[in-house]
């Protein structure tokens, strides 16, 4: 099967209103492309409000079904598209999470992702917001295939892929906010914008899945001074290889994700083959000396 | 510390006697450059045997302590370097490993690591000669740190970088046989290239380890049209980031490993924190839908 996939990297302005909009636009741009998977990026409708611990910002957070899933909804609907959209659930008074849904192209929940690894350092305060997700690895069934959705600091474990991969995922789709200290010299960022890529193109590598990475893009100001988006959105193939990818603008990027290549690829490198499951059981300890 | 490591990348020829006397002269060599850790390619002492099935090869295999142990550990205690050697381990009648061995400064055994993960395809048929290992994923303790050493197939699976660098390696280390068939394309060459590369890459980054991988170059001949071993050794700092890196050529790979890296890099990227093992019990499963 062939996937038409469609990243919508933007910068993300103060309005949500104003942000949906945009992102909306984006969308429908993108579905008359021909995109029948729309990703966009993790936290989209707001500000990276992370940047400092503010308990007025829990205002911000919405209910799944809410507010964002009928007005995606309706656009999946319209459009036709398998959207998945990221945003600050609100699961009760004092109880909040960074989620993922997926709205299937009737414009109903096909399903939800809650952030199982949380970040916490300077300007990505994301613990004090975030109850870590309780729901686990769980791929997400829709037309498109059965999407691998985890969440930006999902991307640094290879644990989260692995585990997507072994429970039938198609594909791995990571919404993400990340970017630069800009304090941070030339050479580094180049470090870490090259980890972050490399480490998300190694997970298509070890499942053989495709890798759909979203980013948002600019510069956003915070009390550490503010952080600089990388954008760098990219599809990667199951080989790892870039079928796409932006820079630094607001871009869509666009790839035709073939799932029959994850057979073919298991059957000339069979890592699932030979997987010595009998000693890894040390992988659930928090550290193994 | 600094670690001033050498990665010996050779065209291995059909006199194993032969092989073991340009191997001694590049290991002198990089001890007069002042290496302090030079690892050797995966079975350096003979021809890439498992492209065929071929009961004779058994021939091949040696004991740990051995010949090969000998002769490089007299080499290592003369030069004063520690070593990391490959060879194909006779450990009874019937009962065979591909094992790397690491020998200390004084000439003296480090410890020893089989093979956990066995890949077996056409042209690599090594199911046929190697039990899978039984020595589970454990660092070898060495005066210039705790090596996580590993072998080729290994290099594919996140779960065996991660063992090691929870039970503390310092690095990472994949002696390596792995090139190209003569009979694909460039495309899927460039590929399979990237592909090896990046995953490894991405177990530096994954545990903020610095990753040493050593393979040999050349054609050589095979029942299946052969296998054009693809070299690319390189070492990688703890970001993934590449410090050296040969081509298609013998080479002589040198980088200065900081190993201190890792504790700033865990520092600012705190993997290590967040894993949420009480949810990754399914990595002990062979599939989990």
């Amino acid at each position: 099967m062939i996937v038409n996939a469609a990243l919508i990297q933007k910068k993300i302005g103060d309005s949500p209103d104003e942000n949906r909009k945009r992102l909306s636009e984006a969308i429908r741009s993108a579905a008359r492309d021909k995109a029948d998977l729309i990703v966009l990026s993790e936290l989209h409708n707001t500000r990276y409000f992370c940047q400092s611990e503010d308990a007025a910002c829990f205002d911000l957070a919405e209910t799944v079904p809410g507010e964002s899933t009928a007005f995606f909804g309706r656009l999946a609907q319209e459009q036709k598209v398998v959207l998945v959209i990221s945003l600050f659930e609100k699961r009760a008074a004092g109880l909040y999470h960074n989620t993922a849904v997926v709205i299937e192209k009737d414009g109903n929940i096909a399903g939800k992702y809650r952030k199982m690894h949380i970040p916490d350092d300077p300007a990505f305060y994301e613990k004090f917001y975030f109850t870590p997700g309780d729901l686990g690895f769980e791929p997400i069934k829709t037309s498109v295939g059965k999407l691998g959705v985890l969440i930006c600091w999902d991307q640094w474990y290879p644990e989260a892929a692995r585990l997507m991969a072994l429970k039938g995922a198609d594909m791995l789709i990571y919404p993400t906010a990340i970017g630069w200290d800009p304090n941070d010299g030339e050479d580094e960022k180049k470090r870490q914008l090259q980890a972050w890529e490399i480490a998300q193109r190694a997970h298509a590598v070890s499942n053989a899945l495709p890798v759909l990475s979203v980013n948002r893009v600019g510069f956003e100001e915070g009390g550490h001074g503010g952080i600089e988006f990388w954008g760098g959105s990219f599809i990667a193939g199951a080989q790892g290889e870039i079928l796409a990818k932006a820079d630094r603008e607001e871009a869509t990027v666009f790839a035709a994700i073939d799932t029959e290549k994850t057979e073919k690829l298991r059957r000339i490198w069979p890592f699932m083959r030979d997987r010595r499951i009998e000693s890894y059981g040390d992988l659930t300890k928090r550290w193994g000396e």
